[in-house]
Formats: C-alpha cells, structure tokens, sequence
C-alpha cells in the first residue's frame, strides 16, 4: 500500500472526455478544477473515519459514453414538421443530447449518470434561433400534445429540466442569448432569456462602447451560479443574487417580461409602477416555464461603480450576537450593505480551518473570547456612492462592535470573493471517493430564526459523521436566509433520498419556505401543497389551467401542480 | 347688487346637516373646512371670466334629505338571515346608510348628489364584527348568489364601491379597525383591513405604550387621502403614500394578507422572500375586492424618527432641468429622499401665487433667470436615520445646483407639508358655485414623460379657460408618475364626462398608465383590456372565475372584469 505523510488523492485534472456521462454531470468549465485543499482532505479524514485507504479508488466516474437505446416517441412526421419550423440542425435526436439537455445539477442526477442511469429525456432537443420559433414551436406542440420542457442553462437544483413527460426539451441558451438594448434614460435592459451572466455583465460594464451610453452598468444579480445560469433562469426560478440585500432579489429587478404561452403571447407592462389591477409582470415570476416561456425580459440594471466598493469582515462572539447585530443593521435606515453574510459556528470553524488561518490568529482570537464553536464570521461588501458606501461601512461597522464584534478588515471578504464562483467544482472530486456535499435552503422571519437552524440543523447532525454549516446571506429588514451545507460519506442513493426528504421535513416543521432562492422545480413539489395550503395551490392551478389547457408546458410535478415523482434512486 | 371691494363669496362654514346628500358627498370630517384663498378666488374669476356677480349665487348644495323610495330587492327571508349571521344591529336597510355605503369621491358623484340624484345601491349595509363574520357572509352570499361590494373609507375616485348589482355593502370600517400586533423583531404591524390611516399611524407611533415595544414606529404610508383612507383600502387599490420614494408603494411595503373569498379563506405566506413559485400575495394586491375580501394585513413597518427629518426645496429654471436633476437624483445610489416632489410651469407659478410668495422673491427669481411659466419648484424631505437624511440631502442639494437650481430652504417643504392633507377640502366650495376640480394620475418611464406631459396637458388646455397644474411626486429609477390637477368652470355633467374620457384616452395614446395609484374602479374599467391586452386581461379574468365562478365580489365593471357601464351623467 502507498502511503506516505503527503499522500494526496489523485484528484482528477483532465476534462471529461466529449460524450461521456461525467462531461454532463460535471460542474461548470470542463476544463476547470477547484480541489480540496489537504486540510479540507485532512478534515474529511477525521469526520468520517475514513483513511488515506480510502482515497486510493475512485467510484464510478463516469467515463462511460452517453448511450440511450430509447427511440424518440414522437412520429417521424412530428420531428420533420419541427424541423421544417426551425430548420433541421436545430433539432437533435442524438442520444447525447437528448441526456444532456434533460440534467441539471442536483446530486441524485450526479449519482445516478455515474452510474451511467438515465432516467426521463425528451424525445428531441430544439434550439430555437428566437421568439419567433418559439412562438411556433409552442402552437405546434400544444396543437400536438407534445410536452415541452425548457432548458437554459441547466444549473437547476431540483430536477426543473428533466422532462417528465419526453417530449421537446427546448434550449434557448443556444441562440437567445443576446442584449438587445440598453434604455440609459430609464436605467434598464432588455435581454433575451438564454444569455450567461457572465457575458449579461460584461456587456453592461462595456455599455459605453457596445451601445453608446454615457456610463457602464452593472446587472446587480450574482449568484452563486452566476456563471451557468442565465438571466431567464434567475426570473423564473425566483432566484437571488449574493448582492441581494442591496440590489434586491431577482424578482426585484424584473422591469417586464415577454411571454409565449399556449394561450397567448404578451409582454407586460412597462411602467415603474402602476395601479391597474394585480400585476401580471409579478404573476409570472416564479412560474419556472409551467405557464409558457419566457423569451425576452427588460431587467432593471445600475450604474457600475466598483471603485466605490467598501468591504468589511468581523468575528462575533455568539450567533446570537452576530444575528442580533445583523437585524440592527437591517432595520436602522441608513441604507444597505451589497453582500453581508454570517456564517454560523461551525461554518465559521470549518471556513477558518479550511482556508488557513495563521495559528497565532486562532490562538489572538481564543484569548479575546472569540471561541472556537461559538464564534461566527461576518462579511460582506457596500456598493453604490461614494459617500454611501463610506457611510453604510461606518455605520454597520460600529454596530457590529456593539454587539461585540472585532474588525477583521476588507481581507476575508475579498479572498471570499475569489472564491465566489467556484466552490461547487468541488462536488466532482469529492463524489469520486463516496463523500456528497449538498444544500438546502429557506427563507425567515426574524422571530424563527433561531428555532428553524436548531430544529434544521439538530436533524443534520443527527446522522453521524455528518458536517452541517449554515450561513444567512440575503438580508431583508423582517428576516433572511438560512443556507444549509452538509457533506457526509454517503454513497447509498436511497439512504441519501431518505436524508434529503427528512431535511425538507424539518425546514417545513420548523416554519421556514421551502425555498429562498433555489426554486420548487419537481424536487419540491410535493411539499408545496401542505406549504401554501390547499386554497392558495387551486389558485396557481387555476393560473396553470388558463395558460396551458393541454398541460404541455414543463409538465409532471413541477411547482406541484401535477403528481409525478421523480424516477430513480 | 352688493360689491364691495372687498367681496368675498360665502364659502360654507356649516356642517351639513345630517341624513343630508351634502353630508355624503362632502370630503372629510363634516366639520372642517378649507376655504380658497383671496388669491385663488381672484386667479379663478381672472382664469374663468367669471365676476363677484358668479358668486352671489350658489349652485345646488345637496341639503335635501337623502330619500331613496326604493325597497331592498332581498327577500325578508335573507335579510333575517343576514340579521342572525352578525346581529341585526349591524344589518341596516335604511335609505340613508344604503345611499351612503355606496359613494366614493368622484366628482360624478359629487354632482349628481347635489342634485338628490342617486344611482345604484345595495340592498342592504352590513357592519361585521371581525372575519367570522365576513366569512359568514361570504358563504351565504355565494350560496344565494347576493352580490357583495366591499366599502372601508370610501375615498374611491372610481366608483370602487357603488355596488353596480345590489346585494350587500359590506362596511369593514366600522369594526374592523384594529391594530392587532405589532411584531417588534419582524418589524411588522398585523392590522384589519378597516383602520383609518390617523389610528394606525397614531398606534404605531405610541408603540412602547400600547404593544411594550422599545421603540416607536412609523406605517411609512401617507397618501393625501390618508385621514379617509384605511390600511386595507391602500392595500388593494395600490396605493401609494406622499413619502413613496422612500418608504415604497402599497404593495411594497404588505408583508402577508388574508383573505376571505368564496373559492376559501386563507394567509399568504409570511417570508421576508420565498421561491416557492409565483407569490399568492402578490396576486391579491391591486384585486379591489374581485376576487375576496382582505380581512387582516401584515405590513411592514418602519423606526419613527422624525427627529432626523431633513426638508429641502429648490426652484429650478425650467421643467426639463428639474426632471433631469430628478433622474440623476433617483439614479445615483446614494439613498432616496421620502417625499420628493416637482411642479410643472404651470401649477409652480399657481402654487406660488396661491400661497402668497412676497412680490420681492418674485421679482428677485425673475431677475436670476427664474421665470414665470419656465420655472418649476421642487421639494420634499428624507427620512431615516440621522447621518443618512444628512448624506442624503446633501448629495441631492449637489445635483439640483448642478442643474441651475437655487435652494430655497426647508420653508417651502414645511408648508407644504401643513396643507398636504387638506387640499381636497375645497371641492366642495368650489363646487358651490359651479367649479370643478378634479385628477387624473399615470405612471411613466423617464423616455416617455415629457410626450406624456405634453399631449396630455395639451388636451386639457385645448378647452378654454381650463387650468392645468401637474407634478411628479413618487419616484423610482426607472421614472416617476405624473398627476394632472384640473380646473375649470363646468356645470354640465355630460360635458365634464367627456372631457374626463378625453384626458384617459390621451394618458392612453401617450403612453401612460391607466393609473399610477388611484386604482382602476369601474372608472377606469372600459380602458384595461386594450390598455393590458386582451392576453392579460384573460389572465386576471381566470383567477376572478377561479375566485369567484358566480361573480358575487364586487361586481359589474370593476377592472374591466366584466362589461357594466357607469350609470348617469
């Protein structure tokens, strides 16, 4: 056996070969990695009792090539007559691409394609080249009954793009990807829904050049994701950006959308405010492509002033402390940090371990009280004026010291920053050797704060061996977040299903949403009517039963609207 | 004939006496008058070629006795039943109540009561005594298909609560008008919907008092019907208050709701922020009783700090300047001030005359460069903590120089403030002697506002004699709304209808919307679907069938639901 002090698991650096299942599973660049560091490897050690041994074989990496063996269901005159409304190579039959375009990134569907199972696909992949075919695609496939499932980037976290009932998994990231315009007066853009993040921002930040405005700007909205999920994504998910609590939540900087549904198609208002009824721009946020498809959304957007960032880091001494200060900082008025984040005892631990602290840093904050397992970071940033930003960090900063918090400067908070993106690269290299990390998330008042991490986290921690770290990291003056990270040696696909469905359990006995930002997707579904109870679920079926009759937009157990459990596992 | 130089007409100084029209029509507490200044009067004789001789003379008043010779259309059987239900003391069927229960504000209805001209009313007024009650009501009423329209404070300017059908007004002012809770750490304010807006203020102020909270609090919502307008009224007409820019709209600032509607009661979630599909209470909000009945609100609410108020008033060269420095103001990131405010040309220099500015100050703006019919006051205050009303007027104070404003000080901005409720007072003087005064309001994007602002006004200045004063008073981003005040010597009411279709017909054609806060009503019914589209308004037509499938809720007109003109004029 090799073994020797400065073993290190043979972490993969090659990207997946083209076709295989691990190029679909895998997160992000093919060609990107973010390994464990070795006291991250260290940690993982000690938790689960596992040995160097253990990291000598890798599990089912799923190498294997992408093979069906399922025909389309669909008539071959069905296919051509999609091909003739979009063009032929528009419309993919290929084993490939039907699997691809059917994943997104929960953890079972990582589990499952190392293995090489394939569970519900559509029978073809459409890219239309623009709302137009969209248009078209949908009165063809609602006059044929075909379902169609929308898929933008893919980064879904709850089964939102596997096609339940095959069908056509639409993919408008592959052309619909454009910014069209850049309104300077009113501060907004219109954007087609399959456009990145990354290439949304950058084309704000160089307005001045690519569309001749006097300033840049900047979209606001940075996800965790950010750099595989698209604008579309972001409304119709309900997503939320790190800078929430300045910029506000996806839903917040929707300006209007464009929809094509089987009932019609219409763009809604654009005012930046109208009493004229309840607002069918916020009736179709959230509705993640089970009423139609979005095809184009005007955003509200910001001027892009980076040089005004102020960042700021503080250890409390308490959760308790840390909340209580960050309730106060939400509440007093004198405007709002971008992103501000705290990271309960033992994420803060696990963090400082992790990204290496200097011992005598540990050893400074243990004599000042701060103590390991009761001690909690906070970071964050504050955008906008220059004035504002300096007076929103003097003002936060003396609160947090009255709640007995020491500064750790603008450090933390720009080294998380580099790290912002990329954390989820790791889940590949953990999954080789058995080990899952994974997230569940909801949104709080303030009075439950506390009764839902304990009642949540006591759960987690139930099953041993089991890491459970908590951050809040969107902020609101009546409550937060609560983001649950857990990582175990678990390699049982159904011991993990069991897990995951006692922690959704948990967060909805404890009183929290079933989701913050995340989305419902299927994995939620059945917990959503017990949620919002059964009055207000007849009313987004009735929504459901205006727009699409047919039920072939997204069908099959997404938002709970139909019963239909995710196969597998 | 009697003329003196010093005529002034007999503006009524007495409390219209009881069960008479002028006791319904009349605005605000029965006592309380404000009579048009010295200034105004002349200006008005000036503006309408009128003389003292116009008004020696007064026109209809309204004294007689509200008789209404109409038997209610309810058999005795379902009376006695809506007696059991809640009590016959809270069941009246006199003409007086019935006549009362269903007026608003409009100036339609102002006239035709003057004129002892009553047009639809229930058949029966009904004063529950909390949600059971209305729960109660609701069910019999959906059984027996009895139309219901919901009445709070009665300050429509829609017709929002003439009961186009019959049936019952159901009056939820008169006893459900409680603060119930207030929640200090969620910072929200758990309310029915019936509380005027004094009491709710009044109890949130005295907090610490009433609910042992540590602080006091303010409800951030100030509409200039606030001394006649309930929270629930705000709620589902989408209101918006004076302080809007800062504290945000009506529907910005509703926590949860719940309802009673006949497809079942429910709360909508309490979450600072959930995904979990597109929000019930979004979709209630704006409603206006078509679909259920709000019986309860949770609202956000605010520290109460008027200790760090920081007023501010300028007058700026010209319209386009104060627009452009409004703009950069809202777009600039530093903070919003809470009341912000701008007057066009003409309602600056009115205002100016009006208020009486000494004939110095006149001549020592005209000398800057500030001319009349150029020149555009601005003002308003910020609110909040103390160094950010500071930060925040300063910066704002910057931008207006920049844009060739010359400050004016707090003076202005504080006696604004003295009348800011008062104005509507004067209708009925005004009306005495044949004078109308009436409003129309929109919302705009910043591209379109001046094409907005000119075709509309040109409307209204294309009728002789015809006074048009407009400002901007709740601002966004992305743009701002503009309220058209008009004025005008008109005595027949088929004229004035037309002329009031004329100006929403050119808010259509310009581009506004239908309405930026006032709410739809039945007024503004006939416009929705082309102004929505007929796809949009299918979408509200759904969930008022899921709600409401035998169309008992506020029903005939209302939004544009179903087709029911306005009788009379």
């Amino acid at each position: 056996m090799l073994k020797t002090k400065f073993f290190r698991p043979d972490w993969t650096e090659n990207a997946p070969a083209p076709g295989t299942f691990r190029s679909i599973f895998k997160y992000g660049d093919l060609h990107s990695f973010k390994h464990p560091s070795d006291n991250w490897y260290e940690m993982m050690k000690r938790e689960f009792h596992l040995s160097d041994d253990d990291f000598l074989l890798k599990q089912e990496e799923g190498h294997a090539s992408v093979i069906l063996n399922r025909p389309p269901a669909l008539t071959s005159l069905q296919i051509e007559h999609l091909k003739n409304l979009v063009g032929v190579q528009n419309v993919a039959i290929d084993d490939y691409s039907r699997v691809k375009f059917a994943c997104g990134k929960t953890t079972e569907e990582m589990l499952e394609l190392r293995q090489g199972i394939v569970r519900e696909v559509a029978d073809v992949v459409i890219h239309p080249r623009d709302k137009h075919d969209v248009l078209k695609i949908v009165a063809y496939c609602n006059d044929q009954k075909i379902p169609v499932t929308v898929y933008s980037a893919g980064s879904s976290v709850n089964f939102g793009c596997r096609p339940a009932k095959g069908g056509v998994s639409l993919v408008v990231s592959t052309y619909m990807n454009k910014l069209l315009e850049v309104n300077e007066l009113n501060q907004t853009a219109r954007v087609q829904p399959g456009m990145y993040g990354p290439a949304y921002e950058d084309a704000l930040n160089h307005a001045p050049e690519l569309f001749n405005t006097r300033r840049a700007y900047t979209c606001g909205h940075f996800p965790q994701s950010f750099e595989y999920s698209t604008v579309g994504g972001w409304v119709i998910t309900l997503g939320s950006g790190q800078a929430s609590t300045y910029y506000g939540d996806a839903c917040d900087i929707v300006f209007s959308q464009e929809y094509v549904t089987p009932a019609g198609t219409f763009k809604t208002l654009d005012f930046p405010a109208t009493a004229t009824g309840p607002k069918i721009n916020d009736i179709m946020k959230g509705s993640e492509g089970t009423f139609g498809i979005l095809v184009e959304v005007t955003m509200k957007i910001f001027r892009y002033m980076p040089e005004n960032r102020q960042r700021f880091s503080f250890m409390y001494p308490t959760w308790e402390a840390a909340v209580n200060a960050s309730r106060e900082i939400m509440q007093s008025e004198f405007g709002k940090p971008a992103i501000y984040r705290i990271s309960d005892p033992e994420e803060t631990d696990r963090g400082l371990k992790l990204y290496g602290m200097p011992g005598f840093v540990d050893k400074y904050l243990a004599l000042r009280g701060f103590k390991p397992m009761q001690r909690c970071l906070s970071l964050g940033n504050v955008e906008g004026d220059r004035d504002y930003t300096k007076l929103v960090k003097r003002k936060l900063t003396r609160i947090a010291k009255q709640h007995g918090a020491i500064s750790l400067g603008w450090y933390a908070s720009k080294k998380w920053e580099k790290t912002r993106y990329t954390e989820p690269y790791m889940r590949e290299d953990l999954g080789d050797y058995g080990i899952l990390i994974d997230t569940l998330e909801t949104g709080v008042t303030w009075d439950n704060l506390h009764r839902l991490h304990e009642g949540v986290r006591a759960y987690i921690k139930s099953r041993p061996d089991t890491m459970c770290m908590t951050h809040a990291s969107h902020f609101y003056p009546q409550g937060t977040n609560l983001y649950f990270i857990f990582i175990a040696s678990m390699t049982d696909p159904a011991e993990y299903r069991d897990f995951q469905k006692g922690i959704i359990d948990n967060i909805q006995k404890f009183g929290g949403s079933l989701s913050h930002h995340h989305g419902v997707g299927r994995m939620i579904g059945p917990w959503m009517e017990t949620h919002l109870g059964k009055e207000q679920m007849a009313v987004l079926r009735a929504l459901k039963q205006h727009f699409d009759p047919n039920n072939i937009m997204n069908p099959g157990g997404k938002l709970g609207l139909d019963d239909n459990p995710i196969q597998g596992l």
